[in-house]
């Protein structure tokens, strides 16, 4: 049953604003003529402040969280006769993603959540004229709902600058380590330095997180990061769970030597033994149901070209629907990695930079999605499609403090990660609707709680 | 027969000069705790200076030539009686090797050749005593022989930056390529820039060139770049000729995609593409005589830990003792990397970045460098070893325009193009009597010549 009373062409506007500012943003990045914003830079800075504008002129209230991840706020419409809660007091529902990307991103990943949150503001709020000017001197405005709104456009999900990922969402789920301060990026910089050099302050991290108190949930919108809805036929889907993730750098050691003058008797190349590595994973991987390996860097050291490689480093993502499972793989990996090795006469090592349990979503949020869906497309007979995400998501961190929701975009060619990446404004229109729609359920879930 | 008449302990401190200038040079480093000098870089013009500086010690008139290369020359003494030759018009015998290095280098690969260049000059010279005082102020010399000597420290052997090896000599051998100005380093600056950058004016290259009758012949000590004296238990070889060798860069095209959401049915990865490249050419290679294939570079890109890889670029340099069958591995790897390629949906390329065929040492070099051993090692009963180079020398470019002649030092763990390359102060004593015994044999020979 639709709760939502607007007419299509509001939807279809809301939709091309959400694709032009993909674009908008997609124009701020570090290497012209791709997409490349990562944690900490001039370009996250930058977008940033765009969405603080944006949230500016719905009449949120903005900051920038000590984690820098842009935050805004509207608060609920006060019940009549009532006296209006104290700003912030009001627990908030959620909406969100990331504005940061992978190298040679393409611009809808993360992006299209965080905007479509705004249009769901848009939607849903209700202009306070004569009220005060919070929010930098924009007029005020609230939601019609029982609970305050918040929209989160994190600031590191990808993990592209630091291999960690999730740092944004993390610092907001109160589950930043101190391990990670030493993290480098591939100049050498830790984390703590580049925290100072965009003017944040390491000691404050804290106040980045936030009480499970505060947040009734949290719902994100995504484009499916594969070709499942595409191979379907369906715009839209409700994410069943996000898949859990480790990820690893491995290093392969050995001994440079000279290209020409060494024999194949007496080499012990690592790139050699990093390349069967490789070759390993996949065939291990590939076996498994419901697991996904992949090494997504590989470099050789000292990087001649008429070196024997002495050192190859290669990274390890892998995911898998359950903890076990995945683990299970892993050791796998690791036995096979010891033969190749062995054989070799070459050492290795891992070192783990990131580990996410599996996260289900809320089977609320999951109902409200559903239930968002179907009213959006309530011609389907079907209930509508459940994925499970193979993708990690900020709610893989949020989930650690809240509810967690999500509803899938159908992605064309299930390409991502590239900059052929892709959704449909006409999708876009469907997935803004059923999440709006989702809120409204909600709502009414919420006004009849006990 | 031994021509030279020195006490064992002058060749001693000759050698401990050379040991403790490789210490020198290894200072002069871009790149702190580990050795690295690439070509046209700050570090090349440092030793540039050192070594020039050296050379004046001797009294030889110094240069450095339109490639970077830093050269001295010292004439011959002149006939008594005769009308003294102008200078620069004898004929002369250039001894040399090179001062550049890999990444992550040892402190002798080229360098041993060149400061024991500098102590066969300083075992010849003869002061003059009120002499003028060419060479900037430092006392004229001569040496006592029918020709020239030449010391040549040239700029770029291992082609670390730019891929391509052999620049320097290639210079001097007047076979500079117009195309390799837009060679490209790692930061993308082509060739062209680095000459300009460095002080050096690429429309002024041909002046690097000799003649082909300005020179007698080229010798050239170096430590042996693998295992074979150590194995056998000699100090010195006879090199009979240097291996063929080409050098390629390799792409390899797949598609990137996200990590989580690509199922590997959909795949196009290039790195696994790469990896199983890398594999091939050894398997391919190892069941080969004379062949040696060596994978050096590889890398992955857009390069991110949940991306899968769209591209991957490798190395491969590949030698023989002859042109042939190197060119029929060749044909056998590319083969292989369609067969590799086609079954993942890939495509790959390569680019021909260095072709060198095989040189043959002159016959008359090879047998002074022989009788050298023999004069310093007279207690050995057989005929000194001889040994083919797998590893490329300046002498490759050198042969176009004159005779080629080498030996080898022994490399204690065979390890070179490594930290811990290494010769011994008593071989390089050794290798620095054979190679001057064999500079006095070639003037006899060459005094006895109609």
């Amino acid at each position: 049953m639709p709760l939502l009373a607007v007419t299509p062409d509001v939807i279809a506007a809301a939709a091309r604003r959400v694709m032009a500012r993909c674009e908008e943003l997609a124009r701020v990045t570090a290497t012209p003529g791709t997409i490349e914003r990562v944690y900490l830079s001039p370009e996250h800075a930058r977008v940033n402040r765009l969405a603080a504008e944006w949230m500016r002129e719905l009449g949120m209230v903005t900051w920038q969280d000590a984690a820098g991840n842009q935050m805004g706020r509207i608060e609920p419409t006060p019940t009549p006769g009532a006296a209006p809660p104290a700003p912030g007091e009001t627990p908030a529902l959620m909406l969100g993603s990331h504005l940061d990307t992978v190298l040679d991103a393409g611009r809808f990943d993360g992006i299209v959540g965080v905007l479509t949150a705004l249009e769901v503001v848009r939607l849903l709020r209700r202009p306070v004229p004569g009220g005060d000017a919070r929010g930098r001197g924009t007029p005020a405005a609230t939601v019609d709902l029982p609970f305050a709104i918040e929209v989160a456009a994190f600031s590191d999900e990808e993990g592209t600058r630091f291999g960690k990922a999730l740092l944004g969402s993390s610092a907001v789920a109160g589950t930043w380590e101190e391990s990670w301060w030493d993290l480098t990026d591939g100049d050498g910089d830790t984390l703590r330095h580049a925290f100072r050099e965009f003017g944040l302050d390491p000691g404050r991290i804290g106040e980045a997180a936030r009480r499970r108190e505060d947040l009734i949930g949290y719902l994100e919108v995504h484009i499916e990061q594969g070709p499942q809805l595409h191979r379907i036929g369906e715009p839209l889907a409700v994410v069943s769970s996000i898949a859990s993730a480790r990820r690893f750098q491995l290093t392969v050691q050995g001994e440079a030597r000279h290209a020409g003058g060494t024999p194949y008797d007496v080499r012990r190349d690592a790139l050699l033994g990093a390349s069967e590595a490789a070759l390993a994973v996949e065939s291990i991987c590939s076996a498994e149901h419901h697991i996904i390996g992949t090494v997504g860097q590989l470099e050789a050291f000292p990087g001649s070209v008429n070196v024997v490689p002495g050192e190859a480093r290669l990274s390890l993502d892998l995911r898998g629907e359950f903890d076990g499972d995945r683990d299970r793989v892993w050791d796998a990996i690791t036995h096979e990695l010891d033969r190749i090795m062995g054989r070799r006469g070459l050492r290795w090592r891992s070192r783990e930079i990131h580990n996410a349990p599996a996260v289900m979503c809320a089977p609320l949020l999951q109902d409200v999605v559903r239930e968002g869906i179907v009213a959006t497309l309530p011609e389907r007979s079907e209930a509508p499609p459940e994925i499970f995400s193979r993708a990690g998501h900020d709610g893989m961190s949020i989930g650690a403090i809240t509810d967690v929701g999500m509803l899938f975009l159908r992605n064309p060619d299930g390409i991502s990660h590239h900059p052929e990446e892709a959704v449909s404004a006409p999708d876009v229109a469907l997935g803004l609707r059923a999440i709006t729609e989702s809120v409204l359920q909600l709502a009414n879930d919420y006004r009849a709680r006990p």
